[in-house]
């Protein structure tokens, strides 16, 4: 078909120049928190079965290798230890869990201005995962990652406005002590960032001086209690169906130390979790409601994030295909069971198999980026710079996702409807009356400022404009940009006293 | 997070080469005319007030510039020509319209095994535009189109299983003559593919010529009103609420001639429609309702594609942004509209205002691709190969989106849940009786057949496997498949009586 080329108007200029300003948090178009659920891959009668599928494998299976404290907790709050060493829930204990009324969640930035309050159909995207790699795009190659490397995608998602929370996405592996590296995993993060942090711990003994370090940035351990600004990301279960018992120590240290917990269950459908949809939605919801009433157990209403992240196998090989549309699939699905328990909840979303940033990733990370975001995921993790299906981070592929969740997240906006909108009066105007174009009307003027995204990086200029502009490479001005970036100082980093101090006390081995 | 690597196992070779074998049709886990449905950007009251809104436009602002045989046969109907010569559309009459009973639409390929049945939430996706140029990916650049590389584009599409039909993509710019390019665009599309085809006359005049080529090419006039396998893409209307008078004539025509005609409204929000996506909608089905009450005046019951095809405006330039998310939404909100009358309908999406197929291509692509499929959009146009903002075409890009649709089509198919798929005996028996993981189960062998969607071209190595490879490009791949599908002969050419027949009588410069 032929598109109508409207004529150029003198209000160009002025319309550019007018768009070129910033708007307010509140008056952007998009931002963190906007609803989603116009996604429904599930009906009501799907999220039941899965529900008491559920229920059913915690009364019948339940779960093995709790930790010894772990299975004293539970076990005095009504769980039932078998012969079999297996912890097992009757269906009306985990009934009852579920009816206790909780707070809502609020998960802290060190910054106030970027606390987060997942929950309903709430949506906030970021980072995640454990990347061992880092994507070196002018030699379109790979390299080990670093916690230097760390740093920097934490001052980069500092400045991006719709990454929205930083999980650390990769491993610092050029710290061999793994105390040093969780800590410096966690200066680093802290360091670059003011947005929630999150990270993980690598042992049970690790987690008092990560606790300490925390208390330090915040001012005290009772600023920490009052604004926890970092999550703990635990691996508590082991999938099929059974407690990773040091991790659950780990839990356990945290709950204890007002540290929200992203309970993680990260079976992979075909591997280590049922090759069908449902099955791996089963056995994920399964092992996180196992999670939650460990929690409760140890410390009632302790904040926590529902983690089902079911992964999806290549059954060819049994290789992680993250990119898939089964991925996106199964993420939409539970985030339907968050919803239908109620709880703030959080999968992987956003991710790529694919090695460089490519057509490949592009299509793999918005497929399942909006999917999650439609279905109303209140934490989309690992939805940012990763590729090599969760093994190698990309600090470009991080800046341009900024672009590609901003328009994510204008889909999970949607379509307002209402008298305005429906714009008969315009129609009118503009028909009978008019030019015969909508481009000077007052409607339009006043929705371009809050009804539409722009890009910064995705070129949407005419073949002409671009040959003359000398046919820009996308990812050479996503790393332009990042050079711009990490050449300014970041407004996270930590001022010289507490910085420190904190060298004072830690071995941290990034420069000041 | 860590994933799970699944041990190697001596079923590995044989699970691979199981699915290395071709799988029939039926029993593919994806394919043309599964049913979306789960997305629902609109709501009920939203429907019905787009819906009323649209009713109250044509009757009170309706439309102008009909011709004059439109004019004769809509006022026989019951429409009504005012003072101000437009033509207005009293409720009641749209609404006697949409109560008539209508025959399911067949659109037919050369070979019985590609017809369509779109309607319901049934989703196809194939090509469509006017780019004028293709990208030349080896270059980086771009050049004029021409009738050779549509020819090619047509052979490409009828070697891809999720592209469903194969729509003119391009502008053939190297042939002059207006209507030698018309009769060559469609003498490229037909000798290229035996899928259903779709094309557009530039005048009505040329229309007679075209319908014997196509009489021809089907053995004789009954046979082509039997299964007519072109139908015409017709911009009936000038956005915004005018007929586009010349392309009326052509429609009239095409109906007479039995050629099933896509009814395109293609509006550009903030330019020739309105800036809000409700109004937008508003506009572009009230265009296709007059459309339909068009065609029935003329032939009652002549099959028909309700195109709204409202595009997007960056407001900044008055350029299109296709590539955006308030594309995506207002194709979705189409479909549902579309539903909502029970027409088989239409939109354009899966296209990019990237120049390359570049990480933007694809995640603008996925986006809307992904969200039409999901919303239940029968006919998916522009869904392969498009750049630009619909300017540009790039062949490598058509093969990539076999692979993004295959995905998609995934995403549609949704999640079962049924007794078999929830999966409880085989998590007991993995659990408490097994080897703890799933690798060798019964069900996951079955359900890697047919569950799961194989990609070609998305990698899924590991970083070490893909380095080993010699990191491969993603477009060169393509590039290669490109070359290789050219060097083979066509399925669908013409025997050569009946190539001969043709070049005697019509103007054709494609070589044999």
């Amino acid at each position: 078909m032929t598109t109508t080329k409207p004529r150029r108007t003198g209000g160009r200029a002025a319309r550019r120049a007018l768009r070129a300003a910033p708007l307010e948090t509140a008056k952007r178009p998009v931002q963190g928190g906007l609803s989603g659920g116009t996604l429904q891959v599930l009906s009501r009668p799907d999220l039941e079965a899965i529900h008491r599928a559920a229920l059913h494998a915690l009364e019948h299976i339940g779960l093995a290798d709790a930790p010894r404290s772990g299975i004293d907790a539970m076990c005095a709050a009504g769980a039932r230890l078998g012969d079999d060493a297996r912890l097992r829930f009757p269906a009306a204990l985990i009934e009852d869990m579920l009816a206790r009324p909780r707070k809502d969640l609020v998960l802290h930035g060190r910054d106030r201005c970027n606390d987060l309050e997942p929950g309903g159909q709430r949506v906030y995207y970021g980072t995640g995962g454990a990347a061992v790699h880092v994507v070196d795009v002018e030699a379109g190659t790979y390299r080990e990652s670093t916690a230097q490397d760390l740093q920097d995608a934490a001052r980069i998602a500092d400045t991006l406005d719709n990454i929205h929370f930083f999980q650390r996405p990769m491993v610092a592996r050029d710290i061999i002590d793994n105390f040093e590296m969780d800590l410096n995993t966690v200066y680093a993060c802290c360091s670059g960032t003011t947005k929630h942090i999150g990270t993980s711990i690598s042992e049970p003994g690790f987690a008092p001086g990560i606790v300490s370090f925390l208390h330090m940035v915040a001012g005290s351990e009772d600023k920490w209690r009052a604004r926890p600004f970092v999550s703990c990301s635990n691996c508590f279960v082991v999938p099929p169906m059974k407690f990773a018992t040091e991790s659950c120590e780990t839990l356990e240290y945290c709950v204890r130390a007002g540290m929200p917990v992203l309970l993680l269950s990260a079976g992979q459908a075909g591997a280590t979790a049922p090759a069908s949809l449902a099955g791996a939605i089963v056995q994920a919801v399964a092992e996180c409601l196992a999670g939650v009433f460990y929690i409760d157990a140890i410390s009632p209403g302790h904040p926590f994030i529902f983690g089902t992240w079911p992964f999806v196998s290549d059954l060819r090989t049994g290789a992680m295909s993250g990119g898939s549309g089964e991925q996106a699939l199964l993420n939409a699905g539970c985030a339907q069971m968050h919803q239908f328990y109620g709880f703030p909840g959080s999968a992987a979303a956003g991710f790529s198999d694919a090695k460089l940033p490519d057509m490949q990733a592009g299509w793999e990370q918005a497929t399942s980026a909006v999917m999650a975001g439609l279905a109303g995921l209140n934490m989309v993790y690992e939805a940012a710079g990763m590729h090599a299906s969760l093994l190698g981070f990309c600090h470009e592929s991080l800046i341009l996702a900024d672009d590609m969740i901003g328009q994510t997240l204008r889909c999970v906006r949607g379509i307002e409807v209402n008298d305005e909108t429906l714009a008969l009066d315009a129609l009118a105007e503009v028909c009978l009356h008019g030019p015969g174009h909508y481009l000077g009307q007052a409607q339009t003027l006043e929705l371009m400022e809050t009804e539409y995204v722009y890009p910064q990086f995705a070129d949407r200029s005419s073949p002409r404009e671009w040959d003359e502009n000398g046919r820009p490479d996308l990812i050479a001005r996503a790393s332009l940009r990042k050079r711009k970036i990490l050449a300014e100082p970041s407004a996270a980093q930590f001022d010289p006293a507490l910085d420190g101090a904190l060298r004072d006390r830690f071995p941290i081995r990034l420069p000041p």
